[in-house]
């Protein structure tokens, strides 16, 4: 054990730019839809909702697109993570497998999410944005969000779906720490939440409950307020490019190349801002590395849902893509891992499922979190629910190379620590733990909801 | 705002050795009493609760003691941490002075604890020792040893004071998930618990009485288990200085040196570890580095107590050592900086603010909470409530620049996020946080009862 465990980049190396995948793909990118035409939307439509820039990241063709300064010198704060070769775990393991994996719970907030939440608040900043909403489910957008928009003095309003409000107190003050309002949802700030409410005061809500509230609430506000999204668009995946990108210099340090590279998938933003960078050299520069998303079975759109157009959210006020879905309106079961608690999936994340160049896998709650006491009992680092569904694949790949003898590079994106989950991990330590079977009925049922595009 | 942010070392910058300030310290050191007879300690004594070579290491005159190849193979998982210029922070603050932190909270468990609990873990192993028992106030000392002991296989026993106990299970969660057995503390597993449940069955605990169970429990254990503490003693401070010493590298990335140096002290650990490496310099060199230990105004050794012989335990059944110290049945209110809460102090910070090496200062809890929040609206971390006494007078000394106009380079110890601590967060938000009032009395009745060591 005396050779190099962490890769570490000078923040000199911290990316230029962000890799934009639609300049790449090899199917043709699907229009976005409005919800209430369903007709392709015009950018007057989203501008109601997102900044120009945004917008322009969104539907732009260009590879890469540069970061601006002001948001690489907050990167800095955190950026690049580390990348570390995990020995312990190999031999843990007793494999001959290389495991290494790329920790964004590094940063201030203990995920991934700042790397789209800083860009986000400062391209607002730039346009005039005084205010801006959200949603969030577990708490780690909103948190992310809320640190941005403290450094770029923006006010933020966050929908938290009430469940999560109540059980996860922590993340909850956190964002209020970084000085944002935060709001139950259903709430009573707007009409859709209004209307949930008369039906039944206590509804535990739902993302994309939340979804449609946040974006009620910037689309009403006759322009004082836009609206920020934490996954899913386009130009969210490629802001978390960075991730891939360091991992790809870092792997250079390591003197390897990746076999095989996971990430859990929720809307798509951590696996594709780790993979997508990869999948960029499989396509133009003949790489073979296999690249596999990992969703919960509770939950699996990539594999059990239907490619098709669907609604973002709940209540149709959010715009229509092409994209595996479980239906707008599935509410999936109460799994630990809320990150990934999504009827939908990223429309770039799910044309890439589709065309072949990625894997889905569906892993249930138990196992992820079997795989994560092995993990953090020899790496040190308690994983995000969300985390672990990365790691249980891992190990799995890393097993199947014992099996078979081969000395197999395998890499995962940690995509944030566990420290606000404990609560899941006491679940699991004493045996309380549900597994959810996959929910068939209910995706069949809300699979009849899907929109009529023809 | 183009300068370096972050400086990062590579893992080969690890330090080869631990700094002993026994061998540079200016005042002779003060004999080590037997509880029961108060006459200088044998090996032997403390042979029943530690292993050989970390006694060797507590009264070592040696200035470097190498760190073994597998205790360093363990640090890389986080080690060397990062060290930032906090410039968003100078900016808002509009001061003229430079300010610096190094961050621990980068560690796995979020805090500086595992700088020792790994060496400590490892010469457990290395004697033999198949368990360990040891104390925990608000939880970081217990996660960290908890993970050292996953790491090296040995059985961990942990007494978390009672109140701690149920008020952040997040902690008490965490360091079971490393495989540890927890006990709130008064338990019935010791005589002198059962003693105390026995007078008051809803006993809060406290951090002394949770030491006196778990050397307790090593004691009459009949050789089979070995005890763990995690600050005060000479090896504890010794295994922390990887901290100071990665931070005179950084400085020197930086190009700069430091005017003056905090940290928050306890039983002194995480500041010993950070400033004795620039102390050295101070002793042997020539330089003139202001040094700051910063202690809460509810638990005030330093600036309040008595430098005198005092027990390290509730019980009298620790060691006897001449340190500033509140009185050893003096209990703390409860603040939330539960590290912080000690009625004693690490002889060798003692001594040396004794001799004027290191100047103290007391600061109150609403003070510390209101410096977090200026902190973290810049700078992104949330820091651990003992963290915030060193960021409080960090950020009084750069407003003191400001005032006098004069560039000075200011830097401090961020020992830990406070990601466990929200509940704290959400107290100080919301104006319930209370502060304390020294507590005169309560510390004169307490120095009733010290030793009569002549």
């Amino acid at each position: 054990m005396t050779e190099q465990t962490k890769f570490l980049l000078d923040e000199s190396k911290l990316p230029q730019a962000w890799y934009n995948i639609n300049a790449d793909m090899p199917v043709p990118p699907q229009p976005v839809l409005h919800p209430g035409t369903l007709e392709p939307v015009t950018p007057d439509f989203l501008a109601v909702l997102f900044p120009m820039s945004l917008i322009l990241q969104e539907i732009s063709a260009e590879r890469y697109i540069e970061i601006p300064e002001p948001v690489r010198e907050v990167y800095k704060l955190w950026r690049p993570t580390p990348f570390l070769r995990a020995r312990r775990l190999e031999m843990a393991l007793d494999t001959p497998a290389h495991i290494y994996y790329k920790y964004e719970g590094a940063s201030p907030v203990g995920s991934h999410k700042p790397n789209t939440a800083v860009p986000q608040a400062f391209y607002n900043k730039e346009a005039g944005t005084k205010a801006l909403t959200t949603e969030t489910g577990a708490g780690q957008w909103g948190s992310a969000l809320a640190m941005a928009c403290a450094f770029f003095g923006i006010d933020l309003e966050v929908y938290m779906v009430k469940e999560s409000y109540h059980q996860k107190p922590y993340r909850r003050i956190m964002i209020e720490s970084y000085g944002a309002t935060i709001y139950p949802s259903p709430s009573n700030n707007t009409m859709y939440g209004r209307a949930l409410l008369a039906d039944n005061a206590d509804a535990p809500g739902s993302l994309g409950i939340a979804i449609s509230e946040a974006v009620e609430a910037a689309a009403t506000s006759g322009g004082a307020k836009k609206y920020s999204l934490g996954s899913v668009l386009n130009h969210v995946l490629l802001h978390q490019t960075v991730i891939g990108q360091e991992a790809l210099l870092q792997f250079e340090m390591a003197d390897e190349y990746p076999d095989v590279i996971i990430g859990c998938t929720g809307g798509g933003s951590n696996f594709a801002g780790f993979t997508f960078p990869f999948i960029h050299k499989n396509l133009t520069e003949g790489k073979q590395t296999q690249v596999i998303a990992v969703e919960p079975a509770a939950s699996p759109s990539l594999t059990k849902g239907i490619y098709t157009f669907d609604y973002g959210d709940t209540a149709q006020m959010a715009p229509v893509v092409k994209m595996h879905t479980l239906g707008h309106t599935f509410i999936p079961p109460g799994i630990h891992a809320g990150g990934l608690r999504y009827h939908g999936m990223s429309p770039q994340v799910s044309a890439l499922v589709d065309a072949g160049h990625i894997e889905a896998r569906a892993v249930k709650q138990l196992d992820t979190f079997a795989a994560a006491l092995t993990f953090l009992r020899s790496e040190g680092i308690i994983p995000a629910p969300e985390s672990t569904h990365a790691i249980k694949v891992a190990i799995d790949e890393a097993l199947a190379a014992k099996e078979s003898g081969q000395k197999r590079v395998i890499a995962f994106n940690l995509s944030g620590h566990g420290h606000f989950d404990m609560g899941a991990y006491e679940s699991y330590l004493h045996g309380r733990l549900e597994d959810y079977e996959y929910p068939a009925e209910a995706v069949a049922e809300a699979l009849q909801h899907l929109p009529d595009v023809s």
